[in-house]
């Protein structure tokens, strides 16, 4: 964990993104200043990588999906109207695009470790690590959505989340062979007086054998900046958490309460140290929601207007997912236990929890589409912000947030412009990038690599 | 197939280029101008791509390869010392990092078929095509490499090279109905009005359930402007070539000798038409080899100038990549043939054929390394390599060419230079892009998509 010559700790900053229309704010797609339907586009992923690394932020994470969410109404209608995660283009493919625009920011993708093998991916990782000079990371998802396995030849419920995780643990034993033991340092000579490249004695072949996957190697790659890139996790089962303490040098947080998001940094502390981990070695991070202005009316002003642009369809979608119950079935004015009970639901099998007895349909449509009613959220002038995001930074005991977008290029750009300086000079924040990887900007420059105690660690050569 | 208005047929012409630091020219690597060692970094990529571009060529084609090759002096150690093909970066990432520094120059990128499911690929690809705005091909790979069977957990020799080609077939309709089928031309509405952005009755899945895959779809991508990316193939095995001749838009020869080329280009026509293609909807091209200046004598000093950058391992390793002969473990001066009894080798084990009795293994080191045998080799003025490249051409019933590189980025600007403009002159080379894809660069303005004889149009919707 790196400080700014403050002797505060330092609030690292990712700005959260995925490669479709809907993300977390449904129907702002439309606002007229977003450029997010450009998604697509080359130009898209640059202007949001020259933002990110204007406001000196970590890194651009990119989030992603391989299949489309059918439980909301019992298809797919919802997800394909909105644009709910569909289209969704590929992470990496992004990050290459867009890496070449900036020099310095760092780049997390997520990749599903479930459906093929890790020789490929671990190429793919060292390649990107190469041409980035070092600011790759890594979010190791293992898939459980229904719709992801049906595409992948996997029978719906066919392998269970505690065993997508034993794999998962195969699967990163596979990729630290390959990235750190497959290569010594200074295997490649380069020498063209003799003309010899790479030391043959300094390559080896891993041959693993476990209980999921084979390789027998040599690694293609040559050792790069990072070697293995920075590992990011966001388990939420138990087995889950349990893989993230292990494996992830950062750990992404959604809050649903706060409570429960003091419960689970808790938790991952224990469980990393548990594993051999200190406190410095994992960092935890939690989506934060902010709309900010220079002044508190302006802040305001921007909140209703973005309130305006909302759909609640997406919201809904995401709030009752699991469930079949669909608001918007009922007229507005009908009490929702009485709409319950037409569908044959109750509170609990419908997620509708939190609306008391006398609570309408568009009252919890409306709840459900209020964009001050997501967690982490915050808005105001630049001091409001900066206060708020300092307090549940030491309350919760957190390194970080995953910043999410309302507007592209907005809300990076705001956030950098006003709420940056105002970090920087309560010593939070980096007043420039100290080292030239995304471990560095994680962890403080010269830590390029993994640390001594990470699992991986222990398969260096 | 396009002309340039001349009514003659148009000469097309791919750069070959491979993500590692020898490919095909063992040694240049170290040639003082060459910049082939900064293949990993993005500025090489751009500065292939804005060369390749200048030439008005059809594509940068990547080749690929997941495995070291081991058979050579029974170990990997010449691959691994002389850098042929290992390190290997990942070919899609580099037209990734390379595609946003041109605007109409495509790109094949080789992919292999044979170790992941198709979902993973196909929304890559199509990941691909809407980023270049439809410049993105695929050569379409089946993997036979035993060490790159071992990376992947299959044990050599388990799939034949038929059943490999069988499991193509079936990958390929799985890839086939996700680009065509699954989406409607008219899908996304992008409605900001109504907020809706695709129309969910124009979007389906697919729920292949093929001999070897399975895949439920939706595709996570709407139409790209080319929808399935340019297909290139390479196969040499009879299944191999039928398959080439079924799903290929191009196919891609190296000329052993030319009879053998002749005979490869009629069987690629007659197996086409087999399968109701005509001869107007499959490129035949073959690598190329040109060494050229604005004179005869400049041409001559540049051969010879490289020739004294070759190192011999690395073209006797692909020569006698399939047998146990090393001839650089014996002295130059002893008699061919005495050297292979001393190893207890035939002729035809060895696969050293073409020596006369008196052969030494110094004369056939010399042979193996000499540029100038290489097939399909031409240096010279741009007059003189022109009339050769015209001739083969017409005499083998060509399409085009993949230009092999001795340096970089010298080969392709020296070709686009002084070869592009005599070429142009005769009517035979654009001089201008006429289209804004892949495809149309192959077969003429407006042929954005699959031709309707091609099987994976029969997918369409």
């Amino acid at each position: 964990m790196s400080d700014t010559g403050s002797g505060k700790r330092q609030i690292h900053v990712c700005s959260l993104e995925m490669p479709t229309i809907s993300h977390n704010n449904y129907g702002l797609w439309a606002h007229p200043d977003n450029r997010k339907h450009l998604y697509h586009t080359i130009e898209f992923w640059r202007d949001c990588a020259r933002e990110a690394e204007a406001a000196l932020l970590d890194a651009i994470f990119i989030a992603d999906v391989l299949g489309v969410a059918d439980a909301f109404g019992g298809s797919m209608d919802t997800s394909i109207r909105e644009g709910i995660h569909i289209p969704e283009l590929d992470p990496m493919l992004l990050a290459a695009v867009g890496m070449g625009a900036t020099e310095r920011l760092g780049w997390g993708v997520t990749v599903s470790a479930s459906y093929e093998p890790p020789f490929g991916l671990a190429r793919r990782m060292s390649t990107m690590d190469h041409l980035s000079d070092g600011r790759i990371g890594w979010n190791i998802v293992m898939s459980y959505h229904h719709n992801a396995d049906e595409n992948h030849g996997i029978a719906p419920g066919s392998l269970p989340s505690f065993e997508r995780y034993e794999r998962g643990d195969d699967f990163m034993e596979v990729c630290y062979k390959l990235w750190e033991s497959s290569w010594d340092e200074d295997a490649v000579l380069a020498d063209r007086e003799n003309g010899v490249y790479t030391d043959p004695r300094k390559v080896r072949r891993i041959d693993h054998a476990g209980e999921y996957y084979s390789c027998s190697g040599p690694h293609m790659v040559d050792p790069s900046p990072q070697r293995t890139p920075v590992l990011f996790q966001a388990g939420m089962s138990d087995r889950g958490r349990r893989f993230a303490a292990k494996h992830a040098e950062a750990v992404f947080f959604v809050a649903r309460t706060l409570d429960g998001l003091k419960l689970s940094v808790e938790d991952l502390r224990r469980n990393a140290s548990a594993f051999g981990r200190s406190r410095e070695e994992v960092l935890a991070m939690v989506q934060l929601n902010v709309i900010t202005a220079p002044t508190m009316a302006e802040a305001e002003d921007k909140v209703a207007e973005f309130q305006k642009w909302t759909r609640p369809e997406g919201y809904l979608a995401h709030e009752y997912g699991m469930s079949n119950f669909d608001p918007m079935k009922h007229p507005r004015e009908r009490l929702l236990d009485e709409a319950l009970a037409l569908d044959g639901l109750t509170r609990q099998d419908s997620g509708t929890y939190g609306h008391g007895p006398e609570a309408t349909i568009g009252e919890i449509i409306d709840a459900a589409a209020d964009i001050r009613n997501e967690p982490m959220f915050v808005y105001g002038d630049p001091v409001t912000v900066a206060d708020q995001i300092e307090s549940w930074f030491e309350e919760f005991d957190l390194d970080g947030y995953l910043l999410r977008n309302y507007v592209h290029p907005g809300t990076v750009r705001d956030f950098g412009r006003y709420v940056v300086p105002e970090l920087q000079r309560r010593g939070r924040y980096r007043t420039d990038y100290e080292g030239s990887t995304l471990r560095e900007h994680f962890f403080g420059p010269g830590r390029k690599r993994l640390a001594d105690s990470h699992p991986g660690a222990r398969h260096r050569a």
